[in-house]
């Protein structure tokens, strides 16, 4: 992981380059891919949920498309989310709002680490402590003065590479620019809600 | 989880109500503690990301604050996020777009089952189905044009209640006007990242 690998690919014979564990030849194969047929860029995510009971629910992740196709995983991911006791929950898993954090973390992350990578430069470990402040007397209704979400999310990162500090200060801008999940959650992002009757 | 049972506390001396798997009981006292003394209302939740490789991360989620105190879990939650071969990744788990939709998921059918349980309406089943389109130019820098994120995230709820549709349709609706993660994802959220140097 902490040094550019060569990887002799046998079928393809062609030299793939490897840094942070990040194929980047793939990756600069994909953006050429990209801007001869822009359709290819469509992904779309999927997940399924479904309630077991008081706060505990279970979400599905499987199949998405993406590149003109649909692509499964040989398992599905299978994710249990409830509240802890203080919130009437059982802890058969972390809650949502926590979800919500572990997926702002590892997209920064892996946008930091790719982004590196296209430039070359190894990372040798990344760190993120995150926090969200939340008041529940938006939840329940009790106060229109108070968001029902995250006053404010707090991200901090913690870098070790040989690159020097300013690079490292770039990739955690570019990071901040680029994640999706940063996007969705730091900018409105809308949500068409249906039911089935 | 389909009836309204009356569950007797011996220690408390008092008569807890359940309906949908949730204390409604201790729900209404939660809601007159904040009245009474509303900084218990605050709550803080955690996590904490590691990079392991190329497009695989590792979240801990453990600890969080709420009502003036820490509060940790027996065992500490652990989440592996990657991305699918197609996308440079090695599949070890859920990329964090998907996280995202598991999070807004859950939240959506934990606080349409807590206000379904405190108007004291029973739900049999909530199932729910997402899906978010995506298109990877953002994310790669090569077009100002197109956002990093989703551009847009359809949620389908399936709602078995023996209560009126139109009860049913009410619940939805304050599901999405309640959800903590709804209300993050589809309107702007603070986020403050810093680097530890």
């Amino acid at each position: 992981m902490n040094k550019i690998n060569r990887v002799e690919s046998k079928t393809e014979q062609v030299e793939h380059k490897l840094v942070n564990g990040v194929n980047v030849t793939k990756l600069s194969d994909i953006m050429d891919g990209i801007r001869s047929n822009p359709v290819i860029s469509k992904f779309n995510f999927r997940a399924k949920g479904k309630w077991i009971g008081g706060g505990h629910n279970q979400t599905t992740i499987n199949d998405f498309y993406g590149a003109c196709q649909t692509h499964s995983r040989s398992q599905p991911f299978v994710y249990d989310e409830d509240e802890p006791p203080i919130l009437l929950g059982e802890d058969h898993g972390a809650n949502a709002g926590e979800y919500a954090l572990a997926a702002l973390s590892s997209c920064l992350t892996t946008t930091l680490i790719y982004y590196a990578a296209a430039q070359g430069v190894v990372i040798d470990e990344v760190e993120t402590t995150l926090s969200g402040d939340s008041d529940l007397q938006g939840f329940l209704g009790m106060s229109e003065n108070v968001r029902n979400g995250y006053e404010k999310i707090k991200v901090a990162f913690k870098v070790k590479s040989k690159a020097p500090k300013e690079k490292v200060r770039e990739f955690v801008e570019l990071a901040r620019k680029r994640s999706p999940v940063f996007d969705i959650i730091s900018n409105p992002t809308p949500i068409e809600i249906s039911l089935q009757e």
